[in-house]
Order: C-alpha cells, then structure tokens, then sequence
C-alpha cells in the first residue's frame, strides 16, 4: 500500500452523481401536482396502490440468465439469500407483480394509480437524473381498446385539470400493432427480425432530434454526427425506408387512413392495429374529445419494448427555451400504452392491461414555466425573538408562540444563540419573516410588546439610498398590551395580505 | 453445469422477504395522517426539506474503513466509479450531509420537516419490515435545550391533532449526557470504554422487554434466556448494576432529582445534563405542558449512537392485544434528540442540532386501533354499464360517464368484457359500487336509464334467507329519462349518504 492510499480523507458532504436534494418550493410545488392528479384519477374510479422501492431482478423483466450480473440500466445488489435484487425502474413492471401475486383477491378490471420514485442507472445528465417521480394510472383486465381510449382522456382532463389551457397540449395515439404491420409490410416480420426491429425503432424514436433525413441515414447506411462518431444504420434499402417515412410522417391521420390500410393489408396485425385507432378516434370524438385535444399520430413510438398495442403520448405544445438558448416545443410530459404481455408472464392465463406514466418533475417545471404552480405560498413565520434566557423568560416567549400557533398563525421562537440580537433580525429578515414579536425587560415590567412589521420596514428601506442608512432606518414598529398580541399580528398579516393583493393587481 | 441447475425456473411473482405492497386504505389513512402532521409543523415554522434515497455510504455514518465492504444493517451498492452508495437508513443522517453541502445557503438556524422511505437490511419479522416510512423535523444551529423543549412540544401537540386524547399519551424526555455522567462515576468514564458503555446502553434499552431482573443480569454476568441461548454481560459489579438501575428506574424525577445530581457529582457532564432536564421541565410547564404530557424519565435511552444531549420518546399509553394475546401497552411511536456532532463530521465548526423521527406505519396502526383514521372513507365509483360495443354505444357510455364526471360523481364505464352482463354487475357488488347505470337497446330508443341502488339492494338481499334467492331478488331500480340520469344519481347518492349517518348514531 503506497502512502497516497494510506492517506485519511476529509469526509465530504456531497450526493452521488445524478442525485439531487428538493427544496421547500419543489416539495410544496409536487405536493400540490399530485392532489390535483390524485383528484382526477379518483374521480376517473382509480384506487390507490403502492408496492416497494425493491423487486427480484428477474420480475421487473430485464434479467439477462446469461450473465452473472444484471443489466445496465437499474441498480441491483444481491439478498443475503444471493437473490438479485433491484429497485425499481418504473411503476408498471412492479405493478404487474402485484397484480399476478394478488390475482385471486383483485377484481378485474383492476383501476389503480401510484405516485413513487423509480430509478436508472444510467448516465445522468443535465435535467436527467438517476431517481424521479412518475405518476401512473394502470387498468389491468380490460381487453378492449376503449380503456385506452379512456386513458387518453384522463390524460387530457388531469392537464386541464392543472391549468393547461386547451391547444396547449395534445394527446397523441399510436399503435404498436400497425408500427408492426408496417415493418411486416416491408419485409422485417418474423421472430429472426426481432433486433432489426428494434434498431428501427429506435431510430423512428430519434426523429424530434434529428428530423427525417438524420432518422432516414439510422434506417438505413449510418449517421455520422457533429463529433464524427458514427452510429450504425438498420440498413435498410430506399423502398424500404420511403414506406417508414410515409407512416412516421402521417400529419393528417383521416387523409392518410386508407393509403395506410394498403400498405398494412395482408400482415398479420397491421389491419387490427388500425381497426383499434380507428375505433378510438371514434370513441374520443364520440364523447367531445375533439382532435385539438386527442389526436391519432403515428409518429408516436414510445421507448419501452413491452407494448402490444396502442400507445399514447401526452405533449405540451408551447415554447421554452432549451439550454442553448432555443426555442423549443416543451414537449412531451407523460406516456403509455398497452401491455398485454406484463402480466401473464407470471400466470397461465393471458391478462390485457394498459396505463400511463407521468413525469411528475417534468411537468412540474412546465407548470412552473407557465405560472401555474406555487401561487398560495406558504407564508414565513412570525418570528417571536429572544431577550433573556432564563427558564422564566423563556417560558413567557414559548407562551407567546403557542398563543399565536393557536390562533392559526405560523410562528417560531428564536432558536439559535439569542444572545446576538442583531442575528435574530438578519434571521427574519434573510427567512422573509412577516413580522418580529419583542419583549425586553422594559417591555415586560410595562406589561407590552413591540411588534415590528418586516415588510413595512422593507418597503421604507426600499426609499433609502444606502445600506448605512438602511441599517440606520427605524422600521414600521409599534408597541402594544401583552392581550393585544394575536389582534395586532393579525391585523398587520392582513394589511400586508392586502399589499400583495394590489401590488397583482395590473 | 449438473440437470437441476439447467432447469429453467417458472417466473414466480413475488417480493423479497421484509417489503411489502400497501393497500389504498393504508395509503390514504396514511396521507390524511402525513397531511395533519405536515400542517403542525409548517404552523411551527418547520419548511420541507428532501433527500435523495440514496447517499455516499461514509456520508451515512456506517462505513467501516478497515472492510472492504460496508457494514450490514444498510443496503449497500458500487457505483460505476467503485465508490459505495447505501440506501439512507434513517433521514437524519442525510440532512445532516444536506446542511454541510448547503451550509452557506442555509440560514441557521435551521427548521425543516421531511417524510420518506427508509431501509434497514436486516432480518425481517413481524411488523418490522425493510423499507418503512419516517417523518422527521429537525431544529439545525440551535444549540439551546429550549430547541429540545420545542421538539417536545411539537410531539405532544402533533399527537393530539391526530386525535389522541391527554393522558392516552406521554413524552418523556432523558438526557444522554446525565447517563454518561452515571456512567462516569461507576468508573466506565474515558475513551478506552466506549465499548463496555455501549453495552451497558444496550442492556437498558432491553428494560422493556426483561424488566429490571433482566436488565441486572445482562449489566452483570449475562444473561440465559428461555432457549438457553446465553448473552455475554457487560461485567459490572453489583454495586455498579445497582446504580444504573437505580437511575433508569426513577419514577418522578422531582423526588430523586437531588440524589441523582449527588450521583454524578464531579462527573465531566453529568451536572450538565441534569441542569439541562431541569431547564426543559421547567420550561415546557411554564409553557403550559404539564408532566402528563411532557415527563422527566431516565429510562429513556434511544438507540441511535449519535445522540449527545436531551432523548426523547412519544410513547402512547393506552392497552393493545399482542400477537401473543397479552394486553400491552401500545409503547413507542417516534422519539429523537440532540445530535451536535452529525453535522460537524463534515464541517470545520460545530453545528448543535436536535430532531425527531415518527414511525408512520406504527402511529398509522395506533391510530386505526384508536378509530382515529380513515372515517371520511372514499366512495367507491357508480358504475356505467357496457351492454353494446360500437363506437356509436360506447361513445354513448363514455358521456355519461364524464356527465356524472363533471357533476363531481366518481364514475367509471366497465372496462372488462362488456359481453358478459352477469360480470358487470358481479363487478359492481364486489367492488362496492353504490349505483349501476344500465341502458340497453330499448332504454335507448325510449331516451331512458335505468339506475339500479346497488346498497339498497344489498339491503333487501339481507333480508333474504340463501343464496339462490338472493341472487334472483330484483335490486332497488328505478328508470328516468336520460336528461334526469345525474340529479337522480346523486338524489341516491344522499339518500344512502343519509343511510349511513342513522346506522352510525348509537
């Protein structure tokens, strides 16, 4: 061992990469997303479920039984037993657990949501993190396209619900099966085909990044980019290609409908597949979810490989700017699909299923960006400060407190060292305390207390040049009976209620 | 590679051993319970605050340098760069580690709350599970026992706003330092007898479960238990062993106060920590919490290692049946204390700081065996049912699913196989569903729906002696024009409501 290992280190505070902590704000923030989204899905008859953070490796489906190790992708350790297991990288494998676990006791169709963390493994990068919160709907049991048709409409509602005006979203639907028809069509059917398929897939997903001529340089040769790094292409020829385009690149979908139908017509799915988007414009349309709302779109993919049917994708349709300074479409906010095949893999029986996912941390920063978020802020506490430390004393401003908590008015004591005065009102000042309660000796042999309005003194800082002055400043204060307290907070919390009431007012 | 290895397992939906799935009881008693907490706190003036899952293993606290891998007790992983990550196991160690990254951001002191999971890798039993949920808040750079006092208090008051009446609960507060100052004056002073005092602090925590007989063998010789197993003692003399527990079996602090101070006199810190416990009993009376709420008891010790000043427990006081059939007390729903040295691990300074943790899976059981939760029950959804599958009926359906929808009636259309009617309404009473709207074809061309009183009906079927009959009893139905469909739902709806009121009054 050389002396460079020997050497103890400092003990640093710091996260693992691509872990992050969430401030009061973001938590305030979620909090309220998630009543608003809780709401809609009861009212849609969802039910809560939640399963753990851990499963087996091998239930949440991406055991390799070639490997001696898990995948990439999630985080796997193994049980004292030897078992792998792993934490959870979305909600809907676990889900799939629980449903076949549970089988005989759950009543099909079985409508549930859960809001939890999920995790990967993976690289992070800059607004990509290694943990975040999804929010899903799942109903599991029900064979027919018109739950999928119902989930884009809950889709729909919990964005409204939020705030999002209609034409600043869509819900767009897809189905695997006509993706599969297609591919059938051009000759990648079959079980030998399984990885083409995938590679073309995966290129069709890259299509918001690198439009139709990078996407049409994936399918076929091979794209270099800017770096000159090279990614292999699917290698596909011209024809080939053309017909992948024409179907990805479907705007109008009622236009397109029967040229469609030709090119899937005598493949296994690709009939079926649009018989069921067919059916679900329909129903959408049928119960007022017009296509400024609910939209058929076959560009939409979706990244996860256990959908068996239609996919949907819910997209938020105004302008941010990315962090090149751009001007983008926000994007995509949430998606699901249909997955027959999740939850047979643990039973003998088939068991249809379909469900979305939420970004919860996504879109709440699309929230955010459109000031639909935090407007009820938590108000500071007034701060009762501390001039004498003796039991007595202390005991007469902790009495203080609890007459103002029990009034319903957000309040503290001073807790750190009291005596430096001074920091008890940079304290309030740096916290944007409301107001600060004082009692010294004097105060207290005359039975009073003074209060100072914090923002009232910040207001006439506010017309003082500079900081010597500031300091200098007497702020708005006034002095009254020790009986008075809770009338006068409350009268100076209303005033200063009023003050922020105008100052929105245009 | 022998036969038995080669086999290929059958996928078995299962969880690993200590985590388990919650139910939507479970999961809304627990947010109305999480929801009552948070509002206390904020009303103190704590601000949320959130971690990650996961941490640094030598943040944590655990890492031992002379393994290679990090201790049991927390679920541990390398990342991609070899360095270790554990699952936190408490929510303590992690804000520490946030406040020492953030330090110069964060204005002290300090008042934050959180709520999260937590892991413990260890064997699981009954009722102790792996991963369970802590609610914690935290009072950081308050270096006065007035900062313990207040945690106190806030225990005692959160306790109450969940409906636990005084005198159902105590909490009762000790002071780690008074019993290393006991510690010291039997001669286990000193850093050459961390060891031996750790034991001691271990056979005290065993009071509980081995009464003082017990307790006085595992300080003493050791201890055989009903098994034969024997555990080590810690090796104290007799009149040792009688000091400690004539210190953990004080009753009422007040009479035994000037024989404790006695006992530690001269001790390093001893005189200190009784002076403490007299400035918190004499403050949090003077604030108006008496010792039936707030109570001096030097019995309370607290596992956690990092504690330096005043422990504290909630303890609720009323009788549960164990699994054993024995009435006991129901014991420990949460408890903390001063731990001034967790944060200054990664600092150049000290930084005091005092908290606590509520076990919200156990105070969620006390609260259910108190009939405290879950009484504003969630009403499971009218049921629309599917006697046609075209676009042009299910478009029908859907909208009268959303009309009941935007009346704020929780509804939902079958989504299982509408071909089967008799599952529908199977569907309907197993789930609970208080309505079932039905409209076939003949309901249709007459521009009517009929609504059958699902409970009402099961009232009728009370009545009603087996099976068969029960099954051939004609529900409570009635059919209305479909413009009347939801005033006539919701004229059910309270009626039932109305129902439930009169069975509830005694």
């Amino acid at each position: 061992m050389n002396d460079k290992q020997k050497k103890p280190q400092k003990l640093r505070a710091r996260l693992p990469r691509g872990f992050v902590d969430r401030s009061a704000g973001d938590i305030r923030a979620v909090n309220e997303m998630v009543e608003k989204i809780r709401k809609v899905y009861e009212h849609y008859g969802f039910d809560p479920v939640e399963t753990p953070l851990f499963e087996y490796t091998d239930a949440l489906g991406k055991f390799l039984p070639d490997a001696d190790r898990p995948n990439e992708g999630v985080f796997s350790l193994q049980d004292d037993d030897e078992q792998w297991m792993s934490l959870r990288y979305d909600l809907t494998a676990p889900l799939a657990r629980h449903v076949a676990e549970n089988f005989n006791e759950i009543q099909l169709p079985y409508r549930t949501y859960r809001a939890g963390y999920v995790f990967r493994n993976e690289k992070p990068g800059p607004g990509r993190f290694r943990q975040f919160m999804q929010f899903d709907a799942d109903t599991v049991g029900a064979p027919g396209v018109q739950a999928d048709a119902e989930m884009c409409m809950m889709m729909a509602d919990t964005l409204e619900a939020l705030g999002i005006q209609r034409g600043d979203y869509v819900i767009r639907v897809n189905n695997r099966k006509v993706l599969d028809g297609v591919l059938e069509a051009i000759g990648l059917g079959g079980e030998d085909k399984v990885g083409q398929r995938l590679n073309v897939l995966r290129a069709i997903d890259k299509m918001d990044k690198f439009g139709p001529d990078g996407v049409s340089l994936l399918l076929g040769p091979g794209r270099k980019d800017e770096s000159g790094d090279f990614t292999k292409g699917a290698g596909l020829d011209p024809d080939q290609i053309a017909k992948i385009l024409f179907f990805v690149g479907i705007k109008d979908y009622a236009d397109s409908a029967r040229e469609l139908a030709e090119l899937v017509a005598g493949t296994s799915k690709g009939g079926e597949g649009v018989e069921e988007l067919n059916f679900i414009g329909g129903l959408v349309a049928s119960a007022g979810y017009q296509s400024d709302r609910i939209k058929i779109d076959p560009s939409v993919v979706r990244g996860l490989e256990y959908y068996t049917g239609p996919v949907y994708e819910a997209e938020l349709l105004f302008d941010v700017t990315n962090e090149k300074g751009e001007k983008v479409v926000f994007g995509s906010v949430g998606g699901g699909g249909r997955y027959d095949g999740l939850v047979s893999r643990f039973m003998g029986q088939p068991v249809p299923a379909t469900g979305f996912s939420i970004g919860v941390s996504r879109l709440m920063t699309a929230l955010k960006n459109l000031g639909k978020l935090g407007q009820n802020e938590v108000l500071e506490p007034v701060l009762v400060t501390v001039m004498d430390g003796d039991v007595e004393a202390m005991g007469r401003y902790q009495r203080m407190t609890q007459e103002l908590r029990t009034a319903g008015i957000r309040a503290e004591m001073y807790q750190g060292n009291w005596k430096k005065f001074g920091n008890q009102l940079k304290y309030a000042d740096r916290r944007g305390c409301p107001i600060a309660i004082i009692q010294g000796g004097d105060e207290r042999a005359e039975g009073v207390v003074q209060i100072k309005d914090l923002i009232e003194g910040k207001r006439l800082s506010g017309e003082i040049e500079d900081n010597i002055a500031w300091r200098e400043a007497r702020v708005a204060q006034e002095t009254v009976p020790v009986s008075d307290l809770v009338a006068k907070v409350r009268e100076i919390l209303d005033a200063q209620a009023e003050d922020r009431k105008r100052a929105d007012r245009p």
